[in-house]
């Protein structure tokens, strides 16, 4: 990371919805930004996972409650906690997770991007 | 953290400069916030340290380079690599570090705060 990121301008640039682009790594963490819209599938992670909205609203579903987060909010799903983040227009949002974190986590879905595809070129 | 957290408001509502608070646990890491103005003293961390602008200019001194980042930008200053924070004007930052990352790193000063004081109450 040479220059400062403008994390909204990152995550307006990606074509695909649910599809998170690394914007830096932070220790054994990454940094990722997404565009999302519509409805992601259930899943869960073994380990926590920090949401930031940067543009729009997100819902994020889990067993025992729902949270709406808009933007300038943050919120962080427990490992664990199976939950399914939606939001019924274009949102843009930012990630942070340890670099293992699969962003379906357990769940293997038609969604499921390799971290590979998630490695910015820029 | 039971509900959704505004980091902006929750900056703002800081009363102190250079006072990180606590908003969340991921993992082994804190997200933090942070009201500055002025500058903060030159120092390193063992850890990578992560800069996002919620509000205002931040410039980070480091012997190699100098950055700015404004509203919505990001940077991460590498473990081991001395800098110095500073913003001429009121700025509101969030930070996302280790736990174990004490915020003036091995230079102990009177801005240092411990972990303690950094525990938001709500």
């Amino acid at each position: 990371m040479r220059n400062p990121i403008n994390l909204k301008h990152k995550a307006q640039s990606i074509d695909e919805h649910w599809s998170p682009k690394v914007v830096a790594a932070v220790d054994d963490n990454f940094v990722k930004v997404a565009k999302v819209k519509g409805e992601f599938t259930w899943h869960e992670h073994e380990e926590d996972e920090f949401f930031m909205v940067l543009d729009g609203t997100l819902k994020i579903e889990m067993e025992a409650e729902t949270v709406t987060l808009k933007q300038g909010e943050v919120y962080v799903v427990p490992k664990g906690v199976r939950h399914k983040p939606s939001s019924s227009d274009e949102c843009l949002i930012m990630l942070f997770e340890k670099q293992s974190t699969l962003h379906t986590g357990k769940t293997k879905s038609a969604l499921t991007k390799d971290i590979k595809d998630q490695l910015s070129s820029s």
